[in-house]
């Protein structure tokens, strides 16, 4: 096997995206019912919201399947379809708070639970069906 | 509009996912090619990639949309097909030792330009399809 030139490994990711079918209703849920800040919107393309050291990225794939008109920007082409998955990190107090606020807006939590190491996520839908999580980060990382 | 129990917008991306037809391609390309490190895999089903703090996750839909079995990790389905997006943030000469890494792993970058306040951008694909990006970090957060 060829021996490939070096290069570091990404040590962030800096843009998440997910697909969704309605740009309005994905800028109200991530940004009045998550309250995260709004970052970018360009009307029936995409939005986009700052949460941390990460861009989350909301682009409707009908558009963005075509990719970019704009020679000097020449974005390749992308777009899914069905139901996308996210995890926001959030401490267990902050998660108990979000099941209140998600039942109360109408996105009730749909699973709920303590993983093997005792980590808790919960789980609810964005209004495009994506499958959101929002989990303690030892899910993943020692505290 | 009723007033919202409130709770703290998430500070963090903790999971962003991507989806694959071929998880032994995509452990082997997020892997070997792109150097992170596997966290976790079930055959058939996932691969999971640690991404400094956030879990790249790798799944195969045609599996995930049917949901978990086990009661007591009742996570809920979701699975989408078509050409997701995910941007890596590495620097500038990263980002140069990436083109020509990427070039003889058979990846080549399909764009490469720089944003109007100067960020470089690159992008290639995954074997799946999916457009991954490399950026400069400051085409979101100031330097």
């Amino acid at each position: 096997m060829t021996r490939l030139p070096s290069a570091p490994a990404p040590g962030s990711v800096l843009e998440a995206a997910l697909y969704v079918d309605d740009l309005d209703a994905a800028a109200d849920f991530y940004g009045r019912i998550m309250g995260l800040d709004e970052e970018l919107r360009v009307p029936d393309r995409h939005v986009f919201f700052r949460v941390g050291s990460t861009i989350l990225l909301l682009f409707d794939p009908k558009v963005t399947v075509d990719g970019s008109s704009n020679p000097r920007l020449p974005v390749p082409a992308h777009g899914a379809t069905g139901q996308g998955h996210l995890c926001f990190g959030a401490s267990r107090d902050e998660i108990a708070a979000w099941c209140a606020r998600l039942e109360a807006a109408g996105h009730p939590v749909e699973a709920d639970f303590d993983w093997p190491n005792g980590a808790r996520s919960i789980y609810f839908r964005d209004p495009a069906g994506n499958s959101i999580e929002i989990a303690e980060p030892r899910l993943w990382y020692d505290d």
